[in-house]
């Protein structure tokens, strides 16, 4: 743990502990965290799992605000619930000041008078605050609270929710909504057999389709709309669902998140589960983050930062609610992939070329498949049609006992992981039977078999009853939807195969170098290039060698000491652009030269008012790659690392990477690999190769120091560091440090 | 015209011509084009269109190879036309050698034996090339060729196509196929009104799904199965529907394109009779084109010129099937737009906020609704919910009469052309309502109002009989595809408008420019770098003032008159790479210089073992962005033009753009704000910015090039073209010239 006592959590972390008036070190929101339970930035380690087995099936159900008043909305909310209680079997106690019973059903006055414990309060008044308040002294577990106007308002809508979330803290109770409805106590399907997809909502209109999905025999466990979250949110619904064991695939839609780390956790857990998550994440652009956050008044995030996080943990982030739809039932019910290999077979050669296109422009590999296999497949269908892959039946084969020969043919290839049909419409002599074929093929291998019914229509027999009646074909509407959904199912099962959670090797007590770092720190201000370097080197981040001197006399000196040739640089904490001001001077070669260049660059700095601290005499570094790495803090997860080509490519292209932190080795390496310019580092033009390895090894002293440093450092920049060519390492030629 | 001989049709039109045996300046394949309808590089200027009415409406058709026997594929081929003949009131006449009728019907022996004039003759037999020539006696027009074993199966069969297209050339009919089928014959309905969708398609059940469009409600005019387009191709089928006052938009599946001039005008006759092109094209990858070449054995051509010809001549491509039915039908029924505005309008915030996102990311406008608008909607909205756009009613609204004056409301409101409202899931109360309302509000608009019905059931009422029930609102199943057909019919409407065919201005006879540069031509060589920039100088392209000099003496005259500094290269006709090898020494100041640098040329020069014409002495060009200008091939196009960001951009990021001749300037300019790296020449880093005027004229200069000398340059590189600050021009620094 650190010394320090600020910033030892993340802002939304902190605010929730001075609220709480507890001590960070012990409990964060009713969580005990045990001291060793936190990395060296104080953050926790471990997903907080809320037990909500009783919030999803309650026994007893207090409704305060009950009404059978018809035309009143709460009367709706009432008939659902009664509804609901019929069907599982549970007890409603209506709660009203001032009637005896509703619907028939004798009421309590007041959740104070409620004679028999009650699992969830379902609140339905416009003002929940006091009755929360009253809560606190009854044993009721959950509350689940619909009224609107709090943080998606505006200012003092946040400050009534942090209120009401206080309230909550108090009570020991846990808090669904407020701004939220009883999507989770729907009519859920209980016929259906399988994994189910578990829905989290911050939104019901956008859970509806997933929902609707039951309807196509798609199983669903849960739903979750957890409308402002200021209790319980959706990582948590994240960090539940992935322990149940009915749950093959969690699908969210999310807006913005309450705070960053405890995504994270729940992701981390869901990945330590193989429990998928799919998510669609609103935030793209400017417009939909302001949107979104109006919506249920939440911060929605840098969306690279979010884009990063989610694919670091493994959260598979798709854009629409059908791909949402179509991605989460397939990783809910597909078994473990034997092969990575994808096989695409058609009754059209147009249909495989086109289908064959995509899927390769996706990533999705489609191997030749062996002569053998070929010769096997040409012995029921004609020898002009293609059948490496994709495999061309030309129509006729399908019709026959040949159909499904070649099915089972092309799914024993050790190669051969998925086989997929797009059937683009319907020709009942023809697809009827190859749908048919597909699902009972499907039902005879453990090996995944889709099929894209391309009808607009939707409603033929081979499509609902045939295709749709097996769980076991994955059945999708669209080539793109398909190949999105098979893309992330492979990717999904590559990923949890090689996790390793960075969150058990993240760093939890200080390295030697934070107290040396710390003495740098200057609490509100920049530092200079100087002091900036001094801390990289305290982290073991190579600089150049370079003395900071304040006559031209001693600027000799330095130079001697450093070695010729040398680079001249004024050094100030307020300065920026220098190469544009001047005030750099490169390849002195002799003292006459540095003395030139001392005089030269003060009188420019006095020139234009510029406060120095003196002139760095530096060692003048080889040629290599430059780069920028840095941290910048992202209001949702705190510092992130960046990295990025420098020079032209950072400045007109923006061409980085960032990754939130705990990340290890192999996602340093990942960043780099999502540079459009990594070439660069391969050598170009006769270059040679860089010290890739040198490289990645900085990002990752930059993450510790970043995490070490989290109460202090509010911006680190690296710019340039330049790479030399493998072998030689990696030297942080200027660099730039603010502290908090 | 050019004098040269060779090099002034594309290839293509050059074999069809040989093979006909006709003068290239009459006539080429059947199409009379008057000597003023080329251009320059002998290429037409308009597009040659069949009438095509009477293969879409023959009253007579000959079956050769009718058959009734059960079992044979020719017999339910045979039972189709029957059943298409009695729908439509035409007259069938088998045609078998041996049989005396079929299905009742009496046969003749052969096509020559017809008696009477038959406007069709499908052909069902497997070598279709002896009919054809017998059909060439006769007064059959059209012919349908189902066989299938000719380009798609490889040398031999392209072989046989290539015979089979000389014997329709020489017969005077036109030909769809071979490798074909009967989709032009379908059971199109005849009850539906308005602008139709014809469909183009490379293989049969691609077009499925379009076709199945009539089942919801969607004109279909036409359906060609063009197959492997010996004769009949994918752009004279275009070219037909573009005149076609049925006709809405056209819509196509291609896996390639037999000739890249005339898909380009028959785009151009689209654009210019406003019927939209939507095009899904395979060939996005490698595999894609492979297999699309072994499927109608044609090529699928660069993706990356394809890809543009198609946006210069606003032809929409889609990847989708999905994307192509939804696209085609908005854009085929959709009335002008009148703003550009585009409004979302929920039930849900979360669903407004997600849309907006995800319609913002893909460029659509969504402006703020005025203040006043704003207040009028609140006297219906309750005032906590944001109408700004998105338009969030809360979904009470929508259960009464205000529903409707909210969607009136916005559609008033003149910033907005499209009202688009998703609607994710049923949910009936609301959204039987909503669907009701917003069909009313479409029949008494002429603006655009589109419906995303997010169910993935689409068996509902609202949806079914409701929104497919109008064709006035555009109904859509996911975000996306409603996104992107809206983005389709606001930049198609753009296009449209602002449209002026290149081929228009396109140049008809040479420049001055041609005879000087044809000089400078040596026909299968490489030029020197001191002859390909005499070539640019010949087209009015500025180069470093420089002379070719073979002596250290004359280096120091040439110094002299270039005027110092200079930069001194060694010129060969087989150089590359001269900077790597040494062979260039810039900033030379004085004559002792200049002698060095002459004498470490050629001693290197003649260590390499390079042969030389001399060394260049060269003006020394101030500091610009480098940009790389250049020619290359295309099989499909011919000759494109490109250009791109010099050094490491281009190197790295290859970040280029292209286009296929004819363009104008608005079309060079628009290459450049595709580069990635624009942002340089704006002017970065304190940088002026760049003469960006002298570049397009350069741009301009090279199309001209390229279309005066096709016959003669295989490839030209201007590497680096040195863009100079605004108003002093861009100079070509070294170039690469390839002849024929």
């Amino acid at each position: 743990m650190l010394g320090s006592t600020h910033g030892t959590f993340t802002t939304d972390l902190r605010a929730r502990v001075v609220a709480c008036g507890e001590s960070p070190r012990t409990t964060v929101h009713g969580v005990t965290a045990a001291p060793g339970d936190q990395d060296v930035s104080g953050r926790p380690l471990h997903a907080a799992v809320p037990d909500l087995d009783r919030f999803f099936r309650p026994e007893s159900v207090a409704v305060v605000g009950a009404s059978d008043t018809e035309g009143r909305p709460n009367t709706g909310i009432t008939r659902q619930l009664l509804a609901w209680a019929e069907r599982v079997g549970a007890r409603i106690v209506p709660v009203h000041p001032t009637r005896t019973s509703v619907f028939g059903i004798d009421c309590v006055p007041s959740v104070g008078a409620l004679t028999e414990p009650v699992d969830l309060a379902v609140l339905l008044v416009a003002d929940p605050l006091p009755v929360i308040e009253e809560l606190a002294e009854t044993k009721v577990k959950f509350a689940v609270a619909f009224a609107s106007g709090f943080a998606e308002t505006g200012a003092a809508g946040a400050a009534a929710q942090e209120r009401l979330a206080a309230a909550v803290r108090r009570s020991g109770l846990r808090l669904l909504g407020p701004n939220t409805n009883l999507n989770a106590f729907e009519r859920f399907r209980e016929d259906l057999d399988g994994p189910a997809v578990a829905l989290i909502t911050q939104s019901g209109h956008q859970g509806r389709p997933v929902f609707t999905l039951q309807e196509l025999g798609v199983r669903l466990s849960h739903w979750a709309p957890t409308g402002n979250e200021a209790d319980l949110e959706t990582s948590d619904f994240i960090s539940y669902f992935a322990g149940r064991p009915e749950v093959g695939a969690i699908a969210c839609y999310v807006e913005g998140l309450k705070d960053g780390r405890s995504f994270l956790l729940a992701a981390d857990r869901a990945a330590r589960h193989g429990v998928p998550v799919v998510a669609v994440k609103v935030g793209r652009t400017e417009t939909g983050a302001r949107t979104a956050a109006s919506h249920t008044g939440k911060l929605t995030g840098a969306d690279q930062v979010v884009d990063a996080a989610m694919r670091q943990f493994g959260v598979i982030r798709v854009d629409g609610l059908d791909q949402l739809q179509d991605t989460a039932t397939l990783l809910a019910r597909a078994r473990r992939p034997r092969a990575d290999g994808v096989v695409v077979y058609s009754i059209s050669g147009g249909t495989g070329a086109h289908f064959a296109d995509l899927a390769t422009e996706a990533g999705l590999q489609l191997p030749t498949l062996p002569q053998a296999k070929q010769d096997e497949l040409h012995q029921w269908i004609p020898e002009y049609l293609s059948v490496a892959n994709p495999v061309d039946n030309g129509g006729h084969p399908v019709g026959d006992w040949r159909g499904r020969k070649i099915i089972d043919a092309i799914l024993a290839d050790p190669s051969v992981g998925v086989l997929i049909c797009p059937i683009t419409g319907p020709f009942p002599p023809m697809s009827d039977k190859l749908a048919q074929d597909l699902v009972d093929a499907a039902e005879a291998t453990d090996k995944l078999v889709c099929v894209v019914w391309g009808s607009p229509v939707g409603t033929e027999d081979a499509y609902r009853t045939t295709l749709l009646g097996s769980s076991r074909v994955a059945t999708f509407r669209t080539f793109a939807n398909c190949i999105g959904a098979v893309k992330a199912y492979l990717d999904h099962h590559r990923f949890t195969t090689s996790y390793r959670s960075p969150f058990d090797e993240a760093p939890r007590t200080p390295s030697p170098s934070f107290r040396k770092a710390q003495a740098l720190m200057r609490p509100g201000r920049r530092l200079s290039e100087h002091a900036a370097k001094q801390l990289l080197r305290a982290y073991g981040i190579r600089v150049p060698r370079e003395q900071l001197v304040t006559s031209a006399a001693a600027a000799v000196r330095a130079a001697g000491l450093v070695g010729y040739p040398v680079v001249m640089k004024a050094s100030g904490a307020q300065l920026a652009h220098k190469t544009e001001l001047g005030l750099v001077k490169v390849g002195l070669t002799s003292a006459s030269q540095v003395r030139d260049a001392y005089r030269e660059l003060t009188d420019i700095a006095r020139f234009e008012s510029i406060d120095l601290d003196g002139i760095l005499v530096c060692q003048m570094v080889g040629r290599g790659v430059e780069m920028v790495v840095g941290v910048t803090r992202d209001d949702l997860f705190g510092p992130t690392v960046t990295v990025g080509l420098g020079g032209v490519l950072v400045e007109v292209l923006d061409d980085t990477a960032v990754r939130v932190p705990p990340f290890g080795e192999s996602e340093a390496r990942s960043m780099l690999a999502e540079l459009r310019g990594r070439a660069l580092l391969d050598g170009v033009r006769g270059a040679p190769p860089a010290d890739v390895d040198a490289l990645v090894e900085v990002v990752l002293r930059v993450q510790r120091m970043a995490l070490e440093l989290d109460g202090d450092l509010a911006e680190l920049d690296i710019n340039p560091l330049m790479v030399l060519p493998r072998g030689q390492g990696a030297v942080a030629l200027d660099a730039l440090a603010v502290c908090r």
